[in-house]
């Protein structure tokens, strides 16, 4: 297992951190701004939100490496099904692949796939991954195109409902050997994951070369807004030691991109001191 | 599987469906009146909780037989471990055992156990887990001496931090396989295992013994509330027919207990009508 206690290259700073991936929330840095304030930190990569990037993909990616940084992914997909997805099936490729081109340009290694809810009307999770696993086989020609990675996430099982069918890594880990092709990965989110202790050995089927991230946050025992309200690294009751155990004894080798949801806390703080608290917290707990 | 079209009398009530489980939800029934109530309609079994029993165990469980009801279940022991539990372990054992005497006064065959969150400052799912065992286990032989199964409630993993460290059928299934005592068996309850695409091959490691109830709600889909906003059954996505199916595969034949905790919908309604709408939903849904 690395030792990060000296050295955090590793980390990478996910935007969302920052309230960058919801209207009205955070300090609202722009992406130069972060970019140097991960690089005079010592943050080893980033990732954005496409909310950020508008039409400025390939001049963010090319600002992020010659300031140091790795751009190691984009959120994200759109909902592929469920109430929150578009109306068609055509609206929801388009905005797919739209995605993919996004994270091409931007020069992100990885695309985050979140799948959405279950199908309205179906009362079937089964049902729903039959079609998510659909468009996400139809997606992975584009990708391997644009020499983009697919991250599939498996959320945690408090969004089923709305956000994401795909609740389990070992859901994720049979998606990707259904469809059986290199570009497609899996993202492992200490959110998302933390309760399940079957974790090791649905890794182990994945391997290394078949995890395409690992997302550090904490679960905080009190959670009052399950969509907003993450704890930092060793605030919350997740073993985040035992879980990247886990996901370097697979094989993962990565970076590790912290990732806090935090409308009532973290974003409301000085960005610079949230930056301050991640190293920190990473050095010392993860 | 069970045809329940036509015969509902597999279905029992849990009372926190009418909001005996917080204080000031619900209507307010009296135990007799909510007796009554289930019979009239054909309900063949009831569940209630510690807090409308009091000292009226014996008389409360000799009402509901004279009324053609079986009591199969008394909600629920102490949280045994985490945040929620009582300071000490002396203490937590005392309760539990008392609330194991509550239900065998009461008749009830089973006790649900609910075994609380993470330990604080452990950040230790499996170390929280190992703790409940033991205090499990302690119990084992009372609840065989007073005729009382227990039934280990695996919770929705949205309740992993607070509520319990028990978040999988697998998990509890693990457990009862380690303390191996006939009276120790598993809750199966739609909402806590609705997302679990592995709940058939874990029922099947249990089989239907090792079932102590199957407990009826549904999931939905804009879930605002983890705690108090289950929906009806066919008002969600949960698969209810493929769960039962589940259940009763492992061998289950055992009562269909609903159990809603909905303080925005369901509590504001009049009991008799929420009774009504539960009668039609399990032959039409479940």
């Amino acid at each position: 297992m690395r030792d990060f206690s000296h050295d955090h290259s590793a980390l990478a700073l996910n935007t969302a951190t920052l309230g960058h991936n919801v209207d009205g929330h955070g300090a609202g840095w722009a992406p130069e701004r972060i970019i140097d304030a991960c690089a005079e930190r010592g943050f080893g990569g980033i990732v954005f939100w496409r909310r950020e990037i508008g039409g400025r993909a390939v001049e963010i990616g090319e600002r992020a490496r010659a300031a140091g940084l790795e751009v190691c992914g984009l959120c994200r997909s759109p909902f592929l099904v469920g109430p929150l997805a578009l109306p068609s099936r055509q609206a929801v490729m388009d905005d797919f692949r739209a995605s993919i081109d996004m994270a091409a340009a931007l020069g992100a290694s990885c695309l985050t796939i979140c799948v959405g809810g279950v199908i309205e009307g179906s009362h079937s999770m089964r049902e729903s991954l039959r079609r998510v696993a659909d468009l996400v086989a139809e997606a992975v020609p584009h990708a391997a195109q644009a020499g983009v990675s697919l991250a599939l996430e498996p959320l945690h099982p408090v969004y089923g409902g709305n956000r994401s069918c795909l609740v389990t890594v070992r859901d994720a880990v049979d998606m990707c050997e259904a469809i059986a092709d290199p570009v497609l990965k899996v993202a492992v989110d200490v959110y998302h994951v933390w309760w399940d202790l079957s974790l090791p050995e649905q890794l182990r089927r994945l391997g290394g070369s078949g995890i395409a991230g690992y997302h550090l946050c904490d679960w905080l025992a009190d959670t009052r807004d399950v969509l907003l309200d993450r704890g930092m690294m060793g605030d919350g009751v997740a073993d985040l030691r035992a879980i990247r155990r886990a996901v370097e004894d697979a094989g993962y080798a990565g970076y590790c991109e912290v990732e806090i949801f935090s409308a009532a806390n973290w974003w409301k703080r000085d960005p610079a001191d949230v930056l301050d608290i991640c190293v920190e917290r990473f050095r010392t707990h993860c």
